[in-house]
């Protein structure tokens, strides 16, 4: 084997959770590997951690490890700083700290690249320094860096994103074994894939995070956290279920991003995607980023979007990015959100929307249902009756309208004595039929 | 919108027709945008054509073609050559006197980067340029760049890649269809994805070309097109297709490349693979590549593997990485082969196996076939014997084991007089229940 001339770059670590033990487990297993590619030797030489006895996935040697982050931040010997602690605070400012120290920063930190990228990226711009964040979205799969070069000779139009293990989880149970969302949700919690107060993830924040981050590199726009639309997974029944699939429909928690004509359309919420779609494929804890690209047509982007390695893998990644580039003296790609476009309202972006009513079986009652929507201008793809007597079930499948329409129908019908309940409105990802 | 200041980069192009017209309308259409996103203006200055009259897809003013190739070769004032003229000589001649003329290379030609790799790299490393080949596999899925950086902290353990569309689309068609492969090839060469003499792709070259490039990247050794062991696909038939199905597998053709113990294998050949495989929902003319990592896990890269726009969404990613460090003056990675390892005879490689037999309805006709599988140590997963008298079928699937023993099997049970015929022996990649 021939061996490199390698260089030595010095990793200060902050935090050694799940993510930082996967790190150190990495970069001690497969250093020579890593210096055999590179040339870069990954040398650890702190670990910042809150308490020395907190237990970790990996034995790291007590001399590693310090409770003084700014050792870490205030070391002229440090050139990088990973930061996998997460959350926003103390995060941004040891971050703040060590760009201003000139050390490079690697993060997978979602949570702050959602809310304050553009600030971090400024500074990091402004020192002459880099900021790299794969793992920040889908766990080990490479689509940042693709992003951000590769197809960079495409306009992004459209990226549709399978972004959150825990909700995909969930919606594979409830839809493999016909579970009831709570039941999949403790099978979750039991396997480890959901925390305890599972909120973030069912309720889609996790997810709008990634989104966030996505958009504004593949559309050079800043998207911020809040900017997102977000729809959790919480009132998907089994009805839902087995509707789409009677349809031709599978269930996801979809991060959508479109770069349209008017502005960018930015939202996750549960959606019925056909069963043909590659990402009706991604089952379990699986990740999937879909991307289209006017000129390279349709990608995807497959792989485990959490978990100890996946993520450290996306993290080492990173440090191999930036220590190559710190060696030539060169700089990784800053910030590109250099364009301006308005966030739509949500009320203004187009979709097709499958709707479940419970209704009393009597003549009449389907006239009266479409009436309703005749009068808002929405166009019925198709309707079906389930059962019969006072448990009938009326499932239907608009064409392609503004959401503002389905708002107007919907306080349409529920004025409507005929209808027992509106017990489901779910979006419907497939533009198959339409002009 | 913010326009960063720009630094042009000269382009000379060798070859405008599929690729070369995508990349020309690519850097045409979206100049601005990608100006924007990285610096750099990419201005094509020339374009060397066989002749001024050929037929284009893309309108290519006259002052921009040339018919010497030296007007570009020799250019001082050029920075890159982009090759897409495809095949050996005089590609392999061309980019030898640019990288000696200190350009910059980017080519699509996997032919000539899986038999003459070693050399070019070998030559752009001494002349300080970078020469980058993402479209020589994949069409547009970025799948180098991740496998050289983002993923460089993983050992590779395995690609299994369906890498030729032409192929893929037929065992598609074939499948969903009922068809005979005469019939699906006729149909895709009505559809131009096959060429007229389609041999290079039915017969596995193609595919294995791109194999013996993703391999040498992912394990660090060097893997030549001649290296990898390859077989067609016409010899599938639609009874294989049929049993598959009914054994719960489809039949791809499968790039396969292991980083094993005692070795390196290698191989292009149709392959029975699990439905529930990711890559068992690849259809048609799409590629996509599936990669296992010892930290990342599996990964699955999707998308168009061939025609004009996406093999130029690559070549334009390739542009603006090269571009991206020569203005930093900074390089590209290069030749990461520093590893040497046997590559695997094929009677030592292991596998399941698929067999199908012609054979009398007749008793005592399996305890003979049995017989033969076990006096060679080989053991059966599962047998069915379809329809009966003269016309009757075995089915057969094996456990793992070396392909040698198969060989040894095959040669016993031609010898036994109660088989009418071996239809077929096909390779099943599927580990389930194995130890």
């Amino acid at each position: 084997m021939e061996i490199k001339e390698t260089r030595i770059l010095k990793i200060g670590q902050i935090g050694c959770g799940t993510v930082g033990s996967g790190v150190f487990k990495i970069l001690e297993e497969n250093r020579q590997l890593i210096a055999n590619r590179t040339g870069c030797d990954l040398e650890v030489k702190k670990i910042a951690v809150r308490d020395f006895s907190d237990p970790r996935y990996v034995e790291v040697p007590e001399r590693l490890l310090t409770t003084s982050v700014e050792e870490i931040l205030d070391d002229p010997e440090t050139d990088m700083v990973v930061e996998v602690i997460g959350g926003i605070e103390p995060a941004r400012s040891f971050i703040i700290r060590a760009i201003s120290n000139g050390k490079h920063i690697v993060t997978a930190n979602k949570e702050l690249m959602s809310t304050h990228g553009e600030e971090l990226l400024a500074q990091a711009e402004q020192a002459g320094v880099t900021i790299a964040f794969e793992a920040s979205v889908g766990g080990g799969i490479p689509i940042i860096h693709p992003l951000k070069e590769g197809l960079a000779g495409n306009r992004i139009l459209k990226i549709l994103g399978i972004v959150n293990g825990t909700t995909n989880y969930i919606l594979s149970r409830m839809s493999s074994e016909n579970l009831p969302f709570q039941e999949a949700l403790r099978q979750a919690q039991r396997k480890g894939y959901a925390e305890a107060d599972p909120s973030a993830d069912i309720e889609g924040r996790d997810a709008a995070a990634k989104l966030a981050i996505l958009a504004s590199i593949a559309f050079n726009v800043r998207v911020r956290l809040d900017d997102v639309y977000t729809e959790g997974i919480s009132n998907i029944t089994q009805d839902d279920i087995f509707f789409a699939r009677e349809l031709g429909y599978t269930i996801k928690l979809l991060a959508i991003a479109k770069n349209e004509e008017d502005g960018i359309s930015v939202r996750v919420h549960p959606t019925m995607i056909p069963l043909s779609h590659p990402l009706a494929s991604v089952h379990d804890v699986f990740n999937a980023i879909f991307v289209t690209g006017d000129m390279v047509g349709d990608l995807m982007f497959y792989g485990q979007g959490a978990g100890s390695l996946p993520a450290a893998s996306a993290v080492v990644g990173d440090i191999i990015y930036v220590a190559r580039h710190h060696f030539q003296g060169a700089k990784g790609i800053g910030c590109t959100c250099f364009d301006s476009k308005p966030i739509k309202d949500m009320g203004l972006t187009v979709s097709r929307y499958y709707m479940l009513f419970d209704v009393p079986d009597r003549p009449g009652v389907l006239a009266k249902i479409a009436g309703v929507f005749g009068e808002n201008q929405v166009s019925i793809k198709s309707v079906i009756q389930h059962g019969t007597g006072s448990k009938a079930k009326i499932v239907l499948i608009t064409h392609t309208v503004k959401e503002e329409s389905i708002n107007a129908t919907i306080k349409g019908l529920e004025a409507l004595p005929v209808i027992n309940q509106i017990s489901s409105v779910i979006r419907v990802e497939d533009t198959e039929g339409d002009e």
